[in-house]
C-alpha cells in the first residue's frame, strides 16, 4: 500500500459484511462533481481489500450519479475466485443514491511487462517543463487538475487557447504530487484525468457525461512521469468513445482504457 | 423482437423475482465451451426484459466458467433507472456454476447512426461469395461456426493454411441464417464470433482465454451482411486486447467492442 496525497484521498475503512467507507474529499471536482476516475479509485480500493488481490486486471464502471463530497459506502460482493483472479462486484452510494456500479477481475501483476507484440509506441512529448500545466491555466482550471500533476503537449492545449486542432486527441504527462508512487489503483484515475479529447475537435460540444468505462491493466508502472495518450475515433449515434494508452518511463504500455460517453442532443448539428 | 433460429437459441422465460430461464444450445460451441459472445446474447436477453429497454448500449461481461449445454437461469437486478437508459447487472449460472457477471446499460436506439466524426472506415472486403465460408473449412469448423453465416476474408486466413500474415487481424462478413435480422442482442455475438485475431500473429498461441468482453452499440444496423474488423495491438504482461468494429450495407459504424484475453503462460517466449 501506498502512502501519499491519494492514497489518503482515496483510503477506505471496513463496516463489515463485505462494506467499505470512504470519503469523496472536497476539491477533487470537475465544476462540482468529482472526477470518475477519483470515483472508480475510491471503489477499486474496497474491491482490494474484498479480493485480497493487489490490482485490477479488467474493471468497468457505469457512472449513474455525479459524485458530491462527503462520505460514500461501499458494498462488495465476490463473484469467482479462482487461482490467478478473482471476480468482484461494488456499487459505490452516497446515503441512498448510488453513484457508481463496479465489476472487475482483480489480480497480482508485477512490473514484468512481457512484450509479445507492440502494434504503438508512448506519444512523442516534449519534456514535462516544456508542457503546459493544467490547473494553472486561467483558461482551464477545474479543482481536480491540482490534486494530480497533469503536463498537456503544448499542441493539444487549443481548447484553452480557441485554436483547436480539429483532431480529437490529448496527450501529455502525469504523475501524483509528492513523488507519490503511482499503484495500479492510481492507473484508473490517470486513465480520466485529461480534459475530454472532443474538446479539441472543431464541434460544438461542452459537457460529454460518461455512461462507462472500462479500464485493463497491464503492468505495475515504473516511478516517474507517465506518457498518456487519449482519442476518439467515432462520434456518432449521440454518443463518443474515448480510448486511452498509459506508457511508463521504460516505454512500455502499462493501462489501456475505452470510456463511453453521452452527447447530450442539442448540442450537435443534425444527422447527416 | 425478431424471430429466428438465432432468436430461439437466446430465448429467456421469466421465473420470477427478477430471474430468466434459458438454455445454452448444443453446437453452439468452440471444442465444447459455448461462445462467449452467444452466452452474453442470452444474458442481454434477460437484461432488455428487466430493463424494459429494447437495446444494449454498453454491456460488459467477465467470464467465470465455460458453459455448456443445458439450462441456465439469469438472475437481475436492476441499478438505476433514468431518463433515457437503465443499468442493471446480471449473472448467469448453470446449476450452482458462475458462468457469466454481466454489467450494462441499456435504451432505445434507432436506426439513426448521427455520424459527426468518424476516423476509420468499413473493412475493405471482397463480395461475401469471394470469401471464406468458417466451418465449412476442414482446417477450421468449430460447431458455432455453422450457427451463423462467417465470410473471412482470403487475407486474413493464413491461420488455418499455416501462412500467418503475421498481422493480428480478423476481417469478414456477418450475418444470420435464414435471413434472421441482426438486432442489437445479436450484434453482441458478431463482436465475439470470429476467430481470435491472435491465430494470424506469427506467435506461438493457441487457447486464448476471454476474461472481460465490453462492446458498445452505436445504432440498430441496417438488415443484410456486416462488415467486420478485429484487431489487436498489445500482446503484453501475459493479456491481449481484441478491439472490434461492425459497420452496415449503409457504412455506418453500429458497434464497437474489446476484449481481455489471458495468454496463458508457458505458450510463450520469455519476456525481454
Amino acid at each position: 500500500m501506498t502512502t501519499g496525497p491519494f492514497a489518503t484521498a482515496t483510503a477506505v475503512t471496513p463496516t463489515g459484511d463485505g462494506a467499505w467507507r470512504g470519503e469523496i474529499r472536497p476539491g477533487w471536482d470537475i465544476g462540482g462533481n468529482a472526477n470518475g476516475g477519483y470515483l472508480l479509485a475510491i471503489a477499486a480500493r474496497a474491491l482490494v481489500a474484498a479480493t485480497g488481490r493487489t490490482d485490477p486486471v479488467s474493471v468497468t464502471a457505469h457512472y449513474l450519479s455525479p459524485g458530491k463530497p462527503g462520505p460514500v459506502d461501499i458494498g462488495t460482493e465476490v463473484v469467482r475466485t479462482g487461482r490467478r483472479f478473482t471476480t468482484a462486484r461494488a456499487q459505490l452510494v452516497a446515503g441512498d443514491t448510488p453513484v457508481l456500479a463496479v465489476l472487475g477481475t482483480f489480480g497480482d501483476l508485477d512490473g514484468e511487462t512481457g512484450e509479445v507484440f507492440v502494434d504503438g509506441s508512448p506519444p512523442d512529448l516534449p519534456l514535462p517543463g516544456e508542457c503546459v500545466i493544467l490547473g494553472a491555466t486561467d483558461t482551464f482550471a477545474p479543482p481536480f487538475m491540482g490534486q494530480v500533476e497533469l503536463r498537456v503537449h503544448p499542441d493539444d492545449m487549443g481548447f484553452a487557447t480557441g485554436r483547436r486542432s480539429g483532431i480529437p486527441r490529448i496527450t501529455g504527462w502525469f504523475r501524483l504530487h509528492d513523488n507519490e508512487p503511482v499503484d495500479t489503483v492510481a492507473l484508473l484515475c490517470a486513465l480520466d484525468a485529461f480534459p475530454p479529447t472532443i474538446f479539441n475537435a472543431e464541434l460544438p460540444v461542452g459537457w460529454v457525461p460518461t455512461i462507462e468505462f472500462t479500464a485493463h491493466v497491464r503492468a505495475r508502472p515504473s516511478p516517474g512521469w507517465l506518457r498518456c495518450r487519449f482519442t476518439t475515433r467515432f462520434v456518432t449515434g449521440g454518443f463518443l468513445e474515448e480510448d486511452g494508452e498509459i506508457w511508463d518511463g521504460r516505454g512500455h504500455l502499462v493501462a489501456q482504457s475505452r470510456q463511453l460517453a453521452l452527447v447530450p442532443r442539442g448540442q450537435l448539428p443534425p444527422a447527416r
